[in-house]
C-alpha cells in the first residue's frame, strides 16, 4: 500500500512513527528516511536506547533541517541536493526489497519546496514490490501522489498552542 | 498539554504511539489505556520485545474489543464496565504523577458510545499537573473535550482501502 499522511495539522510524522512500531512488532523490517528534519529528536534517541536490531530498523537523517525559516542560512542548492541524494538513496532501498514499510517522512514538503520533483518520486514509487507498504508524510502532497496512494489521511488543524503564542516543547513537538 | 486526535481518517492511535515513542526517546515516562481495543496488536507485540523498561513504558488494555460491530456478541453492560474500570485506572494514574505522558486510547469513542460520560472524563483532566500531557484519540471527540484541549488534530479520511473493499492488513491496520 502507498499510504499518505497530509494536511496542516500535527500527527502526520507521529502516525508514520506509530506505524513503524506496529510493524516492527509485527517482525517487520522498517526504514525511514527523512527528507527535512535533521535534528536528533526523540525517536533517534528511542531506537538508540532500547536496541532495535539494524537489520530491522534504520532511520537515516536525508535532510539538512527546515528551509528558509527558523534561522536556515544554508543556500538552497545545499537543500536541494542532500534532498536530491535522499531521493536517490530511497530509490535504492525500494529497489532492493529488503523492507516491509519505508517511510519516506516530509517528502511532500521536499516537493512542495521544490527540492525535488514530484515525477522523480513517481517514478521511485513505481519500483515498490506489491507486499512493500510506503509512507509519504508532510504538508502539501501533490495531487499526482494521492492519485497513486491508497490512503490518505488530511491530518487538519483545529486548534494548536502556536496560535496561542507557546514554544515547541521537548518530547512532544521533537 | 491536553492533545487530541480525532476525526474518521486513519492515524490517530498510530500518531499517539509516534508520541509515545519520541517521549520515550526523551527519557520520558509513558502510559497508555486502550479503552476500545483489546487485541494484541503490532504495538504490544514490540514493547514485549525490545524490553522498554515498565518504570518507563506501560500499555493496559481496558477495553473488551470493538462494540456492536465486527462480531461482537459481548453484552453492551460488560464493554460499559470495562470501560468505566478503564477510566477510573486512569484517574489513579493522572493523579499519582508518576507519568510525563498518558494516552487514553479511543476514549472519544468510548464516550460517543455511551460506555462512559463526558463529564466524567473532563473531571479526570483536572487532577493533571502542569507538566503532564494527555491524549485523547478516536473519533467524534465530544466539544466539551476540544474546549479544554490545547492541540486538536482532525484526522480527515481523504482516501481508504476499505472503500475499495480490501481486508484489513497485518502490521498496518493492527
Amino acid at each position: 500500500m502507498i499510504i499518505i499522511f497530509t494536511g496542516n495539522g500535527k500527527g502526520k510524522t507521529t502516525a508514520a512513527l506509530g506505524q513503524a512500531i506496529r510493524a516492527l512488532g509485527q517482525g517487520k523490517r522498517v526504514l525511514i528516511v527523512q527528507f527535512i528534519k535533521n535534528t536528533i529528536a526523540g525517536e533517534h534517541k528511542f531506537f538508540g536506547s532500547f536496541r532495535v536490531p539494524k537489520s530491522k530498523f534504520q532511520i537515516i537523517r536525508g535532510g539538512k533541517g527546515f528551509v528558509k525559516i527558523l534561522g536556515d542560512k544554508l543556500p538552497f542548492a545545499a537543500h536541494k541536493k542532500a534532498a536530491q541524494s535522499a531521493l536517490k538513496l530511497a530509490a535504492q532501498k525500494i529497489k532492493s526489497g529488503k523492507y516491509d514499510l519505508i517511510v519516506l517522512d516530509e517528502i511532500n514538503v521536499a516537493v512542495d519546496l521544490k527540492l525535488i520533483k514530484a515525477g522523480d518520486v513517481l517514478k521511485i514509487l513505481k519500483h515498490k514490490s506489491t507486499p512493500m507498504d510506503i509512507i509519504l508524510t508532510g504538508r502539501n502532497a501533490p495531487k499526482s501522489f494521492m492519485k497513486v496512494a491508497d490512503l490518505v489521511t488530511e491530518m487538519k488543524e483545529v486548534k494548536h498552542p502556536f496560535q496561542k503564542g507557546e514554544m515547541a516543547k521537548k518530547g512532544v513537538e521533537f
